[in-house]
């Protein structure tokens, strides 16, 4: 099953099932969060696809997707956490996940123009993300495991220049409308275990890797999170970007204004966002 | 005009008028941030004020009061932002702030009992915290000072174990129920421009700054934060903690169970929490 948040003619969103194509079957909750929260979720997807006839299934193009979770309430990445990665920079093995917060507002469609203003090193992170599916808290391996509702992707767009300013990266993490997150939700019992991330500026690959060489896969993160707070059906969880960020590269690269970024995993579909680089805004700070 | 969250019997809470020693007169919200969503806050609050006679005023010791703002949208935190401090420590000022985020679920009551689950090193962050009270979006320093609804205290409580685990903060300073915040919201009409914050373990004074020495003063911050990511009514901004935390004594000092942590800003209040220490949880991560 494959569930999207489709924007409105109302100016709001609805869950919807996504039925391949641009064809939708809109569920009864506002987005795929609040549907993940009905504990029959579920249930109630399947329903409305054995219900939907002809006139229950609507059309619409990919500028329709909302960002997935536009209200999660956690919204927790993972750095460093690619193997092959880590280990071709010369590095150790990490013992703990590197963790950061974001909040929804970071959040934008898959097909949504991004907006930067006042950064000049504007750079991507493709990955895979987790959506949380029930209540987990001090949860065990297993029991996060369990807990997934389901995969999707996002990119961890970076404002590096930010980002760097100090040694904490949220201020380069936490632009608002920035990370585009999408198209669907594929549920956990229909995804594969191991996931192929790819990125591509301007249709060139720059990054590409595989899910099994995580250091801290999707449930064991769940896991360790769920150690210090709770989380809760809707939150979403990132698990880290591969080699081929424009950072890493010599020269560094860097997103030009008109840059079209794709974030691509097989099995769930691929986001393509199309950046628009502002002048730095003139504040007194 | 001071307000405060109040719990209710039906393991709810509203947002009150607190009118000095333990009476309040509750409003019509379910807290400080719901209250501060209404355009004219500030006339609801004096015509409850007005109408209050006997029966309106209720009285609640300090064990029914929340957390200020239990649904803080945003909770974001600075950190190394005292120039005395900074400058003790013979390092330079910081030309920008450093940031990072927490989640509301972190926040708890002003007297409440803080348990600790799975950390050996907890540490304590006397801070003053400025409330939004308007919507700031890229807004200049004068814009962002008519934003501040106004002022409170809360504790940083940060597990340095966790913290130092990676070079992001986060985890160790997300724990849940762990940042004490309150007890009340003293509007910014009547609040000094300058605040005595003060820490106390079991009665023994460990931190003590003024505001006047904030690299990044209130408006400042809300300006700089502003430039990336909203902020809302109700969101919480910590604005950093002054020397004295345990990881910097010598030998470190660390909060053992039953410490009793005390948190003063004269002119708001006190905190004023006991610790239970936990052991770690014998979790597989």
């Amino acid at each position: 099953m494959k569930l999207a948040t489709l924007r409105t003619a109302d100016g709001g969103t609805t869950a919807a099932l996504a039925m391949g194509g641009n064809s939708y079957v809109p569920l009864p909750a506002n987005d795929v969060g609040a549907l993940l929260s009905v504990p029959d979720w579920r249930a109630l997807a399947e329903a409305a696809f054995v219900a939907a006839s002809g006139p229950g299934v609507v059309s619409a193009p990919p500028s329709e997707l909302a960002p997935l979770l536009p209200r999660a309430g956690k919204v927790i990445c993972c750095g460093l956490n690619y193997s092959d990665h880590i280990q071709e920079m010369g590095r150790e093995l990490p013992e703990y996940p590197t963790l950061f917060a974001k909040y929804a507002d970071t959040l934008i469609g898959p097909a949504d123009t991004i907006h930067v203003h006042g950064s000049a090193k504007v750079d991507w992170e493709a990955e895979l993300a987790v959506v949380v599916g029930s209540e987990l808290f001090r949860a065990d391996e297993d029991q996060a495991r369990a807990a997934i509702a389901g995969y999707t992707i996002a990119n961890d767009v970076s404002m590096r220049d930010w980002q760097n300013r100090t040694l904490q990266w949220f201020q380069g993490k936490a632009f608002d409308g920035t990370t585009p997150v999408g198209p669907v939700m594929v549920t956990a019992d229909e995804a594969d275990c191991d996931f192929e991330v790819r990125g591509y500026v301007n249709g060139e690959l720059v990054q590409h890797g595989s899910t099994s060489t995580l250091v801290f896969g999707p449930a064991k993160l769940l896991s360790y999170i769920s150690q210090f707070t709770i989380l809760r059906p809707g939150d979403l969880v990132l698990t880290g970007t591969p080699g081929g960020v424009g950072m890493g590269m010599t020269p560094p690269r860097f997103l030009n204004d008109g840059d079209v970024l794709t974030t691509e995993i097989d099995g769930i579909g691929r986001l393509e966002n199309q950046f628009r680089i502002h002048a730095p805004v003139p504040a007194n700070v």
